[in-house]
């Protein structure tokens, strides 16, 4: 896998993003369907539908929600409210409903941002019957104490939880597990970001012969994940390396959040990416909050998953609000977020031990036309350090990214030169 | 357990220091049997005698020393130097002498501190036959050059040596040891308020039904642990956390030393307490030098015995001086030494280590009351994060102290919220 | 082993660097031979020849270079480099030639030092068949375009590599490898220095009845090295710390380059030396480059060896040019140098492991004469805390200098504790 991205990768990412954007999804229905739909034409999905009411550990499949049209109008039959100018106005999961109200009564219904009264926020009710409204701060302040007609036309029945699946066959049974949330309505970085993201790894990935099988899953949050690990416990023995994403399209710096192993393989390599990149970011530690790293991370899997963003959750005022739109994310920082994740999937393909074939003293470098001719300059070995520290490490218990951070020197330079070392039947790839 | 100190306590405290201050203690004698008595009326201490002569390890105890009277008069018959003002004009141990001598010949068994004139030091002499008075800089320096008769009515007989003991039995046999000395004259901070704390941590513990088994000490130093121990080898296999507890009562930040193993729970524990306190404290590392810990931590033993402190010995001027007196502990502080104590100990009993009963996945909080309805809002699971952590790391191998430290949580917020998930089946306590 | 140098020592380190210097030495020829000649004045070292040709692990022995003049002649017919003046003017290992070319045909084989104007440079052609002048960068400017004799009388021919070793035997056959080049030519930090340290170390060590056998080797670097090892597989099973010694005589800080272990007792002890020491130093982590370090570093060896240096290699400007000279290198310096590696090598003597023969609360050092008589004093124990702590820490588990690490104390004071210790049956050396 060679990092070969141009301009043309953040451009196609985001073109998929605005038609992902109207999309009214939710944990279940047939805005995931037609989100997966659109996905296929990328790549080879297999869509899965799991019945409402199936018993996933402690939790229970709900009932597949759908809607057609939502609005509250004034009393000249004005639509005060319009889900048909935004997919957020109405709480999701909401049940139908079809009456007339006060605006006292409606009050409780409606949820609005005061501090950023020009948003509309995100709210949901996947477990709990409810309905409601969710309007700018700026709207809500306009209502008059008059009577309004209220109507989700909704449904709330027996149906399925959808999620789809692509897996690339790789070289070995081991597996590498990209998750990413396809639940959420119009919002483009929490998490359109993130599923274009999966796309474009998995068009990259598919285009080389990968050393790991690659699994990517498209699914509800939370319930999509326990869904699939439910039904896929002998499964995860096979899972090496695991990384949600989410929220990879804004302009801030990059987060990675470690697992709950905290020194996983995965985590060494992002911590690698970053620490020899030149941008700006934080490796933060596991904590039991985010998006679905809670669930593969649960004690009774522990897998070594961890979750790329640039801003996470919660920490930027447009998160869960209608300020998350196509001017939030921009093709330059997805492309970015592009590349640093292909660097780390070609680390982590690239991760080898190797054992010295020439352990007892240094092998004589010079007769095999690798090693500088002319003796005594000071600028000493710098062109050779990468092989000497391949050579001198390399006794079956370094890999390639250990003797990266021990030697301080770049993955990269390292592998190229385990490459030329190879060649010269001087190291050998060994099973650790 | 709960912390439930009220100004009460420190005045208290404050106030039975006072009754034992006048008190001539020594390693033996009469003044330690005295205060012994009084503890009794507050806590229902057993009282140990050891011969003089027993073997103790490399040690034996001494014979038993008493004092009635002693002074320095002048020609005129004054008492310039008199036991009755303060018993630590008297070295401690001295042998009885009665004669007359010129100043040249008294002056080598004259102890004063210059550079704090107006103290009388305390010395002792306990392993040596001598004899010796300590005096302020200021009475020496008008000491006359003329004939003095010195008296000290004192004995050194056989006898034997006392120490208090007292049991609070838990709910298991494993025990967490409190042990103050108990052998220092008329001074304030070294050791009455260790001793006053002692008690009233006793009282407040035996009001509970403690998981542990409190054994308390009260002895005295080095000689007095030296002849526990050396009596209770096997008993100590019982000892799972201990702490000496001395120079508690001054205004000075707190100190907690380690225990000789540096990592042990009690160490654990007192970092925690100050670690999320806003008072001054510090950490410090074990050194074989100090209290009874010594004893507690010498090789052969290495028991998980920590020292409790506010300003630490030999690092305040008053420092086993006079100047150590009533007014240089106040019931503030000795009030406050009370509560973050407690506050260590309250952990100890509460530092279970849970199972999670639902270790694949999260399980559903919502469904059972404990989570939030609504969701969307960015302000995260702020109150679940307690719950959350306790569900994600309780996986047999991570108390809840290790979780706080883990978290970043106050030990009481998580071991609040693994009782909510104890009560609903979601955790279990287990033994590590 | 006691530290006892004078101003002596330096100033004979350095008459004998001022013998060793105009010698033309190479990895192999005469050159080395009349270097060991001449230190077997001092020690009396064995002399080994190894054949030209003998495989040594992935090297082969080369041909022996031998040198009798060289020089580059003007059409005037004057030398304008000339070998006679400064054995750096060849690029050693040059071939024999004698012909006549032009400037233009002459350059590719001139070696300057542009930055350093003054300065020849020193160049070597170990592996490559080649010839080569260099010169500084002055002199090549007066090159007038004219036609040159070049003369190499040069002979490259079967003959042997010669090294030097001195083995001092101890009272057990574990042993400390010392290790210092003598390949170069005139240049005195570079490694005129370590050679006479080492000299030094060897006549101190064995004038006294050291518990390690000391192995001394005089060699050619890297091939010497290999060399020595290749013969000697068995033999570094009995290497239980050792040290490359060079550039040990300018006036930087001090650098010691710790083994490829990171941790050997080697690596702890210089740390411990330089830490109590006034001087600055730095101790810097390994890496597969440098001095012979890197052979016995190799994977396949894994030798607790270390490196011994004031300013490491490539870090002045002198290095490997004539810089390198007389006035670079000073009596202190070599001195410092030598009273530093002997601290460290005292410390490997004597860093053993005791067991406290009175585990069980503290032995009553008072009764044995070695503990203060009157208590009370604040000023503590100051003068017992090393005997304290060698009671409290010897457990069988932590040697001398683990102690001196953990308690923050110098090695040597502990060690004198540990003495009186020992006399009075409290403390007993033990094989860990």
């Amino acid at each position: 896998m060679t990092d070969k991205t141009s301009t043309q990768v953040g451009q196609e990412m985001y073109r998929f993003i605005t038609e992902l954007y109207p999309i009214c999804r939710s944990i279940t229905g047939d805005g995931v369907r037609e989100t997966l739909r659109l996905i296929r034409k990328h790549i080879p999905l297999e869509i899965h539908e799991i019945p409402s009411g199936t018993k996933v550990f402690d939790w229970t499949v709900p009932q597949e929600w759908n809607i057609q049209d939502a609005y509250i109008k004034n009393n000249k039959g004005e639509r005060v409210v319009d889900f048909k100018k935004s997919n957020l106005h109405v709480v999701s999961y909401s049940q139908p409903i079809h009456t007339k109200m006060t605006l006292g009564e409606l009050k409780p219904h409606l949820h609005t941002l005061p501090e950023s009264p020009e948003w509309i926020p995100w709210r949901t009710s996947y477990y709990k019957e409810s309905w409601g409204f969710c309007l700018t701060h700026k709207q809500f302040q306009t209502l008059q104490d008059e009577e309004y007609e209220v109507c989700i036309q909704s449904s709330l029945e027996k149906g399925s939880l959808t999620y789809g699946e692509y897996v690339i066959p790789g070289q070995t049974t081991e597996e590498v597990l990209i998750s990413v949330n396809v639940c959420h309505p119009s919002l483009c970085n929490d998490n359109l970001s993130g599923t274009v993201l999966a796309i474009h790894l998995a068009k990259k990935i598919r285009s080389e012969k990968p050393r790991y099988t690659y699994r990517f899953l498209f699914i509800p949050t939370t319930i999509g994940s326990i869904a699939w690990l439910s039904g896929h416990e002998k499964a995860t023995e096979n899972i090496r390396h695991g990384i949600v994403l989410t929220c990879v399209g804004d302009s801030g710096g990059f987060t990675y959040k470690k697992s709950r192993r905290g020194n996983a393989e995965i985590d060494q390599v992002f911590s690698h990416v970053f620490k020899h990149s030149q941008c700006e970011y934080s490796i933060i530690e596991f904590f039991p909050y985010g998006y679905d790293e809670r669930q593969y991370c649960s004690p009774g899997f522990n897998l070594p998953v961890g979750c790329f963003m640039r801003t996470p959750h919660g920490q930027y005022p447009e998160y869960h609000t209608s300020g998350d739109n196509l001017t939030f994310v921009q093709p330059q920082f997805l492309e970015e977020s592009f590349s640093y994740c292909l660097q780390a999937m070609t680390i982590l393909e690239r991760n080898k031990t190797f054992m010295s074939q020439n352990p007892n003293c240094e092998p004589q470098l010079g007769k095999r036309g690798i090693y500088k001719v002319m003796g005594g300059q000071s600028d000493g070995a710098k062109k050779e350090m990468p092989m000497l520290w391949m050579l001198n490490l390399s006794d079956g218990h370094h890999s390639v990214l250990e003797i990266a951070e021990r030697s301080g020197l770049p993955f990269d330079v390292l592998y190229e030169a385990a490459e030329i070392l190879v060649d010269h039947g001087l190291l050998k790839a060994i099973t650790r």
